[in-house]
């Protein structure tokens, strides 16, 4: 079964995680190590890729556009980055068109040595920050958020590489996952929040650190723990390994739509099981809006385990109702004769000898524009079937994300342009449900979400954001954070 | 879901169909058309795809290695091949290295006007009969055994052209299933014993045929019937359809893997729902084979039909407890410390959450060479499970295809190498079945295998090779046939 | 001083050399020689470059459009090529668009093994035996005229291959300098007129062949003779050289162009330096027409020798008055403002303080279509010249070339379409004059051209040509050739 | 005649500059000027180029390693890149390796807008700079000592651009030609000794500004005048145009090899025809150094004027005795078999049937190590030549240059190993000759070298350096200087 894969998604139907990090130290072959466990993350970003390592005394880097696969598969690329330290990165979009400039890891020679850094999240008040540091003559290499903590750094005149850095993100705001590299070490962190995931693993004498577990398996390390909210993890060339706290404790914010939709099914996030979170998901969706039909059906592939787990909840079989191609990407040509919706039949095609003459429930894991939901719909119906129910495996998507996820605009969302009904009637279903917002939190292990201080970050679908947002504030003038709340 | 993805096994533990083919006649806009099915028959073939077009005057021809959408997606490439009369193909292997020569369609210049043909299949006396044509001063362009037909064509006496077609198809022995263009038309046609599929469909006044109905249902054409075996169906320009058998009745002998592995599981082959046929041996499976376990587990994604078949029949929760990547397809530096058997696990990763204590049974559809099936076992029990158990979806795989079908040499073929205990030993597994031949047949909708005369070719299961094989005959000397079948 | 590059003319004021061809037999590195030698020859054909090879039992082919040096340069295309024996083809324009199959050396597999071909000019019935070969149901390959050859020696009932070849080209009629390989060995051979050059050298203990003596210079060959119109060299692999006449005795007809400007300078032809004969024609243009100026200035760079010829003859000073540029090859984007005539000055730009206000004549080595030599008529007027005088080291070109050489339709050759003294209007300058025939056929070394039977072909400035034009007859009726005479 | 072409060179046996610059401001296609304008500098640096343009609110930029042509023929190239002004840059090597970013034009968002700088020079205390600036925070994104520049115009107190920038010019040292880009309109200006060239021209309401006259000519511009030593011009989209002499007046010291070689020789420097310049030198030589021949030759390209000079002054028949080929900037491999030195003869050939027998004179405008000179009259020799005389348009060059000209090290200059008649030795000639410093600079028109106070900077020649050189001491400690004037 294969795990979802947003951005093949042509319809840009999907929320998408924008980056994924990875980091290991101590490790003989430090680059080889983390192309695979990058490419265990190419999932969390398709459009470009870097690797920066460090052999004792010089840096090297090396980053493109496309997947991991395709710049650091051959031993030519490898050999270029030599050295026991090295960290990568995948993401989504190079944001403001500078192309190469913007894929990390980011590196700059400071006064102190080199300093690279990878960075999954984003933060909210870097547009701030940039202005008043290139009032004082800062030069910025890049158009990315990231570069503002580098510039932080540069000038801070704390003596000490973990001083200067503890320095700097004290003045940042927003959601951070952190791999750096310094000619002392490796530091890696996650914002007081914690709203991004990061987790650390052992493989031999070696250390590693990843956006998700499931970089582990791929490589042969072992799962130690999460990288905990406001921890700095920094380990050295010796092999010791210091946890810092600057920032003191708070309630932690982890993203909630890493368990609906970002992180594989195989990977442990926050100590769950991905899959079996989506599967209870899945249950609770049946128990609390159940369909009298013959088949359970996911819209592949990231409905599938929400479907299972429906479909063992309500006793009603589960089959492959629609098949995926593997092979899309480009878009064809339209004939002008007949091929009417050959775009979403390239993807996903009807397995019409199955659906025909049955009552059908289709299981997806959220919607956010809503067109992809209408044409498979409208195939499902098109195949013959008596009855096409819907239901999601997560409440309805009708906020912005500004942590480091791709959301469209607000405008764009379906849940944040009307109520359930029209939107029932737009994707043309019999039925739809969404998991409530407590289902959920139920799914995910709590007894029910605390209206107060909640669990995770939910503002995708709440509009509860867990930290100011300065940038965003200062853009739409003083109530901008109020109107944006009206908008819906 | 998923359908298979035979090429991306970069252990080449698969069976490979080595083409698909894509016809259309009376189309506005052909190419296009055609370039749509023809990436729905993507699976069949990957390494090389081409098409040429008819516009009343000229044939236009285009051809490159890799996917249907590298070639054929851009509006220059369609532009570059207009017309209302197409044919494509898609290639496994260009055998012999000649290079983009032996991508199909094959054209030439004939006295009668251009001619161009695609091929499913493999002439099984082409060696034989090309020896002969380059004696009288034949000079062939390309070493595909397609090429025989069309110098056997150019060099017949007859007057019309269907004559001279049904003239060379009768020297020619093995299967083949054609589409042939010439200035008058297009015809279709499948080998007497129609070992490989081919199918026929309409779309407004467009007739379109195709390896597979899947082909159909992406550009929005309806499926009229199959080729028969032994039929040429000769399409004009006015619309007009003649149906001829010029070779007689015969008993047919369709390919039977097509329902096992080649076919898409949403394509309808010989009137059957390849999804349906695929589950009903599961369930057959799990008839003859029960196993005492807590969950049934495909491996992905060709296992996933029968598993759920297996599943329904014998109430054990079917589980996904192997994720698959997309992203593969390449070779990773491997890394020297730690990361073993790293790239299985690039392409199949263990849900060790779900698997840990566990008894489980795998489903896969076939055993090639048995060294994936021994990986795979080996991750369950790394992440855990208590007891792994193995089931196949087919019969033991002992016998090379001649037909069209890459396999490998007999020799490494783990059931041509020992019996079902030592296989079972090979890939570790706590027990080990496959179905029965004629479990096989009930779930393709037969009482049993006629042993006298069967109702499929079932070479590659039985050794029961439906026709001479005339160049492998004069390769290994008299008693070749005779020898062969004593290896195992 | 840099020879010719007729290709780099954007405007396409040039006639141009369709190809060159190398051989090499019993050399240690067949293949690196014949890449050397093959580059030495690139003026003569820039789009295309091809290089077959044999090391004893297999055939070995690579062929690539651009430069040679971008095709054969790299160790991995030498390695593809392994052998003793090779050949190679460079040539301008794959005509009929059918790309990398017409590139040269043509190969085919016939009865007797293995059959390559690399062929320098142009066989004027190759239609017509064409159409009869295809009638017999001959396939090509290509649409080159040299497949033809291959076909005939294919169906020759000879038993030996020099027969064979023999009988194939008694069929033949034009001009061909052909080097043919065999898996017995090398065979060279000019057509009975000897119209396209070829030339026959010596390096240890192998034999080379080339279109041009300075590819032996660049490899360190030693040039031994021309091949003979009308001879055969056969090489074998013991050594054995073989010398046939097939043809009988007949006057010999090579094209006087290649002094006039196909030829490098550097290169021997006909027994005479290219660089001295083009001195002579500059110094017969000079007693033939005489300019009152203050500077010799040669249109860069094929005016060069006969400008040099004209000063030395006349006492005028040679002045580098337009000054070319390396980095040409490309259209620009034209700026809307100002860059008047740009493409023409990044080619050649005037040297305005050597020129200003003196007269000049500018030495060309041809005219075509005329549309350069105003350009640099007016760029030596805006320059400031005096007076602008012209003359041309060939007679005017009047007529179309069907012996291997890219002419304009005729109708777009100046002198096809007017007088002298139209023409000197056109280009615009004070005077204008052209060598007289009988003054090119001195330059030569003869004492007049032989009217009733010329010592060269000359045909693109008499229209008189040496052989039947068979394919061009049959297009244009019965009386074509009377016809086409009467066209200027 | 082609102007020479230094990066073909593949034994690096010339001095190179290392960039050009172009800038155009008020133009309506200001990027299509530009592009043309940097093609016609192409001779300057080949390796990589660049283009910014402004349109009035936001700065574009596109830079590309390898040609001109490469990087901006293309309408795209040209869409991209908006506006009504652009300044654009050639360069020879990417020093460092870090690829594209050390390709120019740089650019920098500062406090005061955007920032765009393309140079020609060196910085030659630009290394201690950049460590100051580090020391205070500055993160470069290259290793280019330009760099340098902006981060000092960053961090400038005063308030204005143009103050900022001459208080960023006070602190370095060096040679540089510049032109700098704001949101304000374009600065032209050169450094106080006015090392390396500038020039101003005018093209309708546009002002354009280029490192030679050339560029003006492909452009349809005229030359207006050079910008001075030491001069700020700065033009605003208004139009208005401001000269500024903010470091006071200082003799000029323009880098006199400009003349010798490294300009086009229709460009105008100094007030000076360039090629009128080289064939003085050339008639000097004759002068100085006589030689009893029958021919004089000159090396390509370079050595034509001089040798047209030399001719002329001797009477001395001027001929081709070299053939260059347009084909080379690959390395071939190299047959075991025969072909020695076929590398330098792919690019030069003798002209064999002209020298066989004759006294020849050689005319290179420099010998830098010594190599191809060697290798060139050893062709001469092997042709048959019955004396070969070398004569040379420049002193010996013996010292580095450190002002933006790539020199190989000191101790690989063969006139800074040997002298005179052990370089006569080294090369092989019959005789040996270099023109004098004073008779270089009658060639330039002045009486002679003033030793006091030099008028051009001839380090090269004399080792008599026009600036200090701050990182070269630094790096070679207290009496570097004095130590490398020692080195001889």
């Amino acid at each position: 079964m294969n795990f979802t894969d947003p951005f093949h998604d042509e319809h840009g139907d999907k929320l998408r995680e924008e980056c994924g990090v990875f980091g290991a130290i101590n490790a003989a072959d430090a680059t080889a190590v983390t192309a695979l466990g990058l490419h265990a993350l190419q999932h969390r970003g398709q459009e470009a890729a870097g690797i920066t390592s460090f052999d004792g005394t010089e840096f090297y880097s090396r980053r493109g556009t496309g997947h991991v696969a395709e710049n650091f598969s051959s031993s030519e690329a490898i050999a270029e980055l030599p050295g026991f330290m090295a960290a990568g990165h995948v993401r989504y979009s190079t944001t403001g068109g500078s192309g190469l400039r913007n894929v990390q890891p980011l590196y700059a020679d400071l006064a102190s040595g080199g300093f690279a850094v990878a960075h999954n999240g984003n933060i909210s008040n870097a547009g701030t920050l940039r202005h008043e540091l290139v009032g004082r003559g800062a030069i910025f290499q890049s158009t990315s958020d990231t570069e503002v903590i580098i510039h932080l750094v540069a000038t801070s005149r704390y003596p000490t590489m973990i001083d200067r850095l503890v320095d700097a993100l004290r003045m940042v705001e927003g959601a951070y996952s952190l791999i750096v590299m310094t000619p002392e070490g490796m530091i890696a962190c996650r914002d007081p929040l914690g709203i991004r995931p990061l987790v650390m693993g052992k493989m031999g004498d070696s250390v590693v650190f990843a956006s998700e577990s499931v970089a582990f398996d791929v490589i042969g390390a072992q799962l130690i723990r999460e990288v905990e909210p406001g921890e700095l993890i920094r380990v050295d060339f010796d092999g010791s390994i210091q946890s810092l706290h600057p920032f003191g404790k708070q309630a932690a914010r982890p993203c909630i739509f890493e368990h609906v939709y970002f992180s594989r099914p195989d990977s442990i996030f926050g100590g769950k099981s991905v899959y079996s979170v989506r599967k209870a998901i899945g249950a609770q969706l049946a128990l609390e809006s159940p369909a009298d039909v013959d088949l359970v059906i996911p819209v592949p592939d990231s409905g599938v385990p929400a479907a299972i787990g429906y479909s063992q909840q309500s006793g009603v079989p589960f089959e492959l109702g629609i098949i995926r191609s593997h092979y899309v990407g480009r878009t064809f040509i339209q004939p002008s004769d007949g091929a009417r919706n050959s775009s979403v039949k390239r993807k996903h095609n009807a397995n019409r000898a199955l659906v025909e003459g049955k009552r059908i429930v289709l299981i997806d894991d959220s919607i956010v524009r809503g067109t992809t939901s209408l044409k498979i719909v409208e195939m499902m119906r098109e195949a013959g079937a008596a009855e096409v129910h819907f239901r999601v495996a997560s409440p309805p998507t009708a906020h912005s994300c500004f942590y480091g996820v791709d959301t469209p605009e607000r405008s764009k969302l379906l849940a944040a342009r009307m109520e359930l009904e029209p939107m029932r009637e737009f994707i043309q279903a019999d039925s739809l449900a969404f998991v409530s917002i407590d289902g959920l939190y139920r799914a995910v292990g709590m007894e029910e979400r605390k209206k107060s201080c909640p669990q995770f970050c939910d503002a995708c679908f709440t509009g509860d954001y867990p930290t100011s947002l300065t940038d965003l504030a200062r853009r739409e003038g003083k109530d901008a954070q109020l109107s944006f709340d009206k908008v819906a």
